[in-house]
Order: structure tokens, then sequence, then C-alpha cells
């Protein structure tokens, strides 16, 4: 069967989803998404998204169109029909169609867009032996803990691992280790975990809300707090943290090997407690 | 007649110009746009607004599927279709559709996208006492150089002038004037026209480099360098420099007079050899 989506209300297959040239969303990125992992069939921290994308759309003064509880209703039947065990969920809502302008139109007309696709696991190689990774400048915006559409400098930086033959890049600010092009950043030094605080410069992950509580759980020491950059290549354990991508060790950082370039025993921890969470 | 809109080779009424929601333009803002004005039926400064065009594509990495010459005569075409003496051509570059990944796809197949649009003109009250601004925190990306689609600061601080019942919020970045939400900002001080030099914080404006070639013309001294915020309030003059704008006068900053609050002889100047070059 097609892939589906959801566009105002209604649902379509994905390829017959479009939208006017002069949605606002098209011509100034003036909207904000999250993206929702399924498992087996069941959405995962659902409740966490909703949450974030209102306060996204609120950050940014989009009036969501439906409440949670109808757009929960909206993603559950799409996950429905679209019948994948493993799968994720793309929502975006813009501020509508109006002739080109700046300042927000009146009345602001919100669109709202869903994907449902098939999750492609990511190579269990990589989960098991980790990945690369590389630091690059961090050149986005001063509100990157609103999840929005703005994200030319994420596919920059995305395009730049892997023209490096990495998997992901990693943005460094004044010296510090702010998060991945879609991910949060956590390393272990002295046997503490440590990941940046939450500040405008990152955004809140799920997932990394979810790794922490974890950690806590298991008695794993935690600091939020700076992480400087030049600490980096002295990490015990370097990790990546993401919806799609769970708890993803890195083991080689700008062609250098992170500890003995084997992931380390806190993120394996993590990864199989966050797999019994989801499982 | 409706307006008319160009997508991928064809011309269509412009509310007939639909793009899927998995083009990179509307998910991540992937990319670049130009806006050329259109006096007597005739585009102005055609040449360097597909120049700029071109240098936007490049710094992202956007391959242009027309050359600018085939481009020029799309741009020619829709202006005569639209048949507005007075217009505006929008021109959006994006790098196409494919399922959502931030890495570019492969292969890239951008859609190219315009607008005709009937130009409506600044109020006379305005252009001719000037208009109020304000200043606001510059937090875009560290790009600006580059014409893209990631204008959610832009819009926000348009949004936060009108809430201000002025015309325009400048942009102001560790403690310097970049420029305005979709303008360059220019002033007067010891009667020298300073503007900010280019870097990659403010973006090469058609129109400003028309205006400094017409200042240096008239043998008024020019300066490009660093514009403090905390001068401004003292400035002689201050104005904004633009493609729909050309020279408007910002006669209130923050609550204050500039001067004497009236336009000065050096903005009535410049704008009177501006019309007369688009007259």
């Amino acid at each position: 069967m097609p892939n589906i989506g959801f566009l105002n209300g209604q649902f379509l297959p994905l390829d017959e989803l479009h939208v006017s040239v002069e949605d606002r969303g098209y011509q100034f990125g003036d909207g904000v998404y999250e993206v929702i992992r399924v498992y087996q069939g069941a959405p995962f921290s659902l409740h966490e998204h909703l949450t974030r994308l209102e306060r996204s759309a609120d950050a940014i003064r989009i009036p969501l169109p439906l409440t949670p509880s109808e757009l929960e209703d909206k993603i559950l039947k799409g996950i429905r029909s679209s019948r994948y065990a493993s799968g994720k969920v793309y929502i975006q809502i813009t501020r509508g169609v109006a002739p080109r302008s700046h300042p927000f139109p009146e009345p602001i007309i919100p669109t709202v867009v869903m994907t449902f696709r098939e999750m492609m696991p990511l190579d269990e190689w990589d989960i098991s032996h980790g990945v690369s990774a590389i630091t690059v400048p961090d050149l986005r915006w001063g509100r990157c803990d609103i999840k929005s559409l703005n994200l030319l400098p994420n596919i920059l930086a995305k395009q730049q691992a892997k023209e490096a033959h990495v998997f992901e890049a990693i943005f460094i600010r004044d010296g510090l280790v702010t998060e991945g092009t879609s991910c949060n950043v956590m390393g272990v030094w002295d046997h503490v975990l440590r990941t940046p605080a939450l500040t405008n410069q990152i955004l809140e992950g799920v997932t990394r809300n979810q790794v922490l509580k974890l950690a806590r759980r298991e008695g794993i020491a935690v600091q939020e707090g700076p992480i400087v950059a030049t600490n980096l290549p002295e990490a015990q354990e370097l990790f990546l943290i993401g919806t799609t991508i769970e708890v993803l060790p890195v083991t080689r950082l700008n062609g250098k090997p992170i500890a003995n370039g084997e992931p380390g025993p806190v993120s394996q921890t993590l990864l199989a407690r966050f797999r019994e969470l989801v499982g």
C-alpha cells in the first residue's frame, strides 16, 4: 500500500499531499514539527512529543488548530491505516497560506501536515560498534530550543558529515558542545554522564529526558552542564541520543578513536534499558 | 485576471500552484529566493538579482535547473502575462522533493517557483515624513549573506515591529547594527553616509549597492563599516534601503526622534536620484 499522509483534516496517499506555494512554511520556514517513533504499532512518548509541539508553536505564536487529544486521535488513526509496526510519524504545523508578507496574516489559519512512514532501522553493526562523527561550528540561530522548520544549517552540517563518511556532525558554539544535527549529545568523563543543560541553544530531546531518567535510576552520576569541546577527545564514552537513533555510541571523533574505540558500558546499559522501555 | 505563478516549467493561476509537502523547502527551508521589482512593466536590476540568486544557490549547493538566461526569459514572460506595470516577481528555488532526510537527495531535482504580483506602493506619507523603527537582538544564523528561506527570526522581528506600531525592526548583533528584517540600514554621522560592510551577517542588497553608487556619484562621503548601536540616537539621518521600499527615512527610533524628526537631505537626495534611475 502507498504511504499515507494527513493534510488539514484529510487522510490521503502521501504523493497526493500538496500545499500552496504561498504556505508560509514554504516561503519562510514559518512552522514547527515533531517526529514520533512507532514501536509495535504504538507511538512512543506521544504525550511528550505533543507537549513539545505545543510549546514550540506557542514560542512562535502559531495557534494549534487541533487540541492535543484531537491530534492524538489523528495520529493513532494514521498509524493504524499505515500498518507499519515500526514506523515514524512526522507532524508539521505552519502559519498557513497567505500572500507573501513578513508579518503574521490575520487571521492565522494554520496548515497541519502529517506523514506516516516505515522506520528503516539503523545498521546493527553501527549500533554495536559505534559510529564516527565530526565537530562543526554551530551557525544556527539563537532559539534552537524551538523545534522549527528553519533547518538549513542542520542539513548542511549533516551533508558535511556524509561527505566526510561519518554518521553525524556535532555542533560547537563558543567552544562548547551544543547538540548534533538532529540529536542530543552525551558523554562520560570520570564516570560521570554529562550532557549540555537546557538553554535556548539546544532542543529538549524527548529521548534525552527518558535516557537521563534511566541513567539516574541505574545509579549513574549525571551532570547537566557545559561540555568543553576540547575535552571531547578524552571522553571515556560519547554517544548520540534521539527519537530515531535511540542511544548510539560515537567511537571515532574527527578521525580519532574515543577511548579504546569501542562502545562503553554506560551507553550499552542505557541502550539496553531504553530497549526494554520500548520493547 | 488572477495572479499567476510558475512551477517547474509551467505558468498557472497562482492559486493552482501547489507543491508536495515533502518538498525540502517546506520541511527544512532548504532553498533560496529573490524579490525583483517591476517598474513600468520592466524588471529592475534583473541581472544583479539573478547573479545573487546563483550565488545563494551555490553557497548551499543547489544546482540551478535553468540558466540565468532561461530564468530571465521566464521572468519576462511572467511579467508580460501578469500585466502589472508596477509589480514584484518572487522567485524561489528549493532542493526539490524527497522523503524527509537531512542529507541532500541524490540526484537533486530542484523545484522552481515564481509568483507575479502587483506592487502595492508604500504610503506616500511614510515616504515624505519617514517611518518609526525599533531595535531588536539579531538572533539569526551565521550566514545572513545567503538569501535563504530560513526566515523565522525575520518574520518574528517584523511582527514585533508591527505590534509596536512601527514600520521596521533593526537587528543588533554584538552591539552593532546588521540590517532590517528585509532591508539594509544606512545612516549619516558627521556628514558621512555609513552602512555596515559586507560580511556573513548581512545580505548584499541590490538596492544597497545602487544607492551607494548614487551617493558616491553625488559626492557624498561613504564609509562601509561598523555602526555601533549606541550611536544610533545621535544619527543626523537614518534610513532603510531595499527592493520594495527603495530609500525610506527612519525618523523615530525606539520612540525617540532621529535629529529633528524629519527626513534629512542625504536620504532625500538619494531617493530622488534612485527614482530617476527607475522612472
